[in-house]
């Protein structure tokens, strides 16, 4: 699909297409869409960083739990979205021997007692070591830090779907 | 279920329940989640209503377009949320004949090409007949004051969601 195609969508095509750029959160796209017509797509990749900024506090922690846990519940349980699930295919997330599974659970579940989120993180750009490594970093945060580094790893997944989903001859 | 419950819960159950208080945006429940412990219900419904409020005009707007048509494509598919379906059943929306169904759908399309959003209004307190009557009147509307209107009908929407799920004692 290329820009003109974008602008030409009618919100409800629109809301179809990117409605899961950032994850479950179809109100982002639909919100978005009021921006048409973007001149590229990196001008409509701002504009939905800016509609995430333009969040309350709430609202940002909001976004981020409506992420899943990475090899959590949903992976178990069959009920990630399409593009999590090959998200955490590609880092390894799904081939998890039992030992590393119950590790990196018991590390979600301090981060989310801490935070009141999940973890966060691009999983296309790591690999399940890095993940681990950085899930441990990031527990040592402050909860204002962490909510903007968590925030950060929206918007670079975000990217990545919505690079995915127009025509690379339009992204600049 | 009552309010101390409603406290109780984590992000994930508090998702799960009240996920759809606000059609197809998870993200608000997943943000007023933050402002727990709540009193009562009522201030419950404060908390999601000020975060609606605090949404930018693109992203009120963007609510509004995650609602369906009344009587549009999802009710004729079948994939409209349980709570619409009841709405838009009780409304007496599901039972049109051919001719109203042709009426209502000529002038949804009207107004969604004068708003770009859909005609929302809480179908469980008004009947087929001044629905219709609303839709005439409203599609008359300028744009600023119209918005304004559609996102009482969200919150009127989500009060009675919210009654369904929480426990009557616990509502003052």
């Amino acid at each position: 699909m290329d820009i003109g195609t974008v602008n030409s969508l009618s919100y409800e095509d629109f809301v179809d297409v990117f409605g899961n750029i950032v994850e479950k959160c179809p109100l982002v796209a639909a919100a978005v869409w009021s921006q048409r017509p973007f001149s590229n797509l990196a001008q409509m990749e701002t504009a939905v960083n800016d509609f995430i900024d333009s969040l309350t506090v709430s609202g940002k922690e909001g976004v981020l739990r409506c992420h899943p846990c990475l090899a959590g519940r949903e992976l178990h349980s069959g009920s990630l979205t399409a593009d999590s699930r090959e998200e955490q295919r590609q880092a390894g997330l799904t081939s998890l021997d039992p030992a590393e599974a119950e590790h990196l659970q018991r590390l979600n579940v301090q981060y989310k007692q801490r935070f009141g989120f999940p973890f966060v993180i691009c999983a296309r750009l790591n690999d399940r070591a890095t993940i681990e490594h950085r899930l441990v970093e990031r527990l040592a945060n402050e909860p204002t830090q962490e909510l903007r580094l968590a925030i950060e790893e929206v918007k670079k997944i975000c990217r990545l779907r919505l690079q995915s989903l127009v025509a690379w001859a339009n992204k600049l």
